[in-house]
């Protein structure tokens, strides 16, 4: 990244100057290409963002296992990118993924399987929606 | 939160147990209740999250500002809130909305109005798309 070029290089120009925080990481959401379902909210460093520009397949930064990760490479759940798009201040990425079999670790195909609803008392309450399993984590991850 | 609960309680359970990060926010992605497209990526302390949901308007906290915000308090943008999601470990939030004309500072509908693309040396290109401003960001917020 320039420093000289500023928030409009940033915000209007047509090169990539990601803004990564401060563990180097940009946020990137996948949505399913087909419907617009969201399917996960996770992270990319340099090196995950660079590889899933250059491959066509969603690489990730995993915070907990502090490591690289190629979504699937354990599950076989993996995702081709339909699209990738990069926001105003670029630190978020999106992408429009074809998503094999499912993408949450739960084995729901979205991470996002609970809807959250005002309750009564004043706070707010889940409900499962769209939580069907397609696979059985305990099978796919041999915990 | 409940710590006895552990990770079973806050992904497979029905009640909310947002897991705020070192800056007590999570990360909330808005789309377009109608047709899917992303309209933004952005933050909620526990404060912006109880408002959202009580409310049925998105508010959020500013990181750039360290403010708590209402969606288009200045610009007169909001975003009535259609649907809320949670995802799995309760770090993100992801809101269907009706978006009152443009959701980015910019002017424009989505902040993601930029494509990214491989480009022939390796690297990555961007390209406009869908980046029509809806209004003047110099009007709106009399910069």
């Amino acid at each position: 990244m320039s420093t000289s070029s500023g928030i409009d290089e940033r915000e209007e120009g047509l090169s990539l100057q990601p803004k990564f925080d401060a563990s180097g990481l940009v946020t990137c959401v996948a949505t399913d290409a087909a419907t617009g379902e969201v399917l996960m909210v996770a992270h990319m460093n340099e090196e995950a963002l660079r590889k899933t520009v250059s491959s066509g397949e969603a690489w990730y930064f995993s915070r907990s296992r502090n490591a690289l990760w190629r979504k699937g490479e354990t599950s076989g759940q993996t995702q081709r990118v339909v699209e990738m798009r990069v926001d105003c201040d670029q630190d978020a990425v999106w992408i429009r993924v074809e998503q094999q079999g499912a993408a949450c670790h739960t084995g729901r195909k979205s991470c996002f399987y609970r809807k959250v609803e005002a309750s009564e008392g004043g706070g707010a309450k889940l409900s499962l929606v769209d939580a069907e399993r397609l696979f059985d984590p305990k099978t796919v991850y041999r915990k």
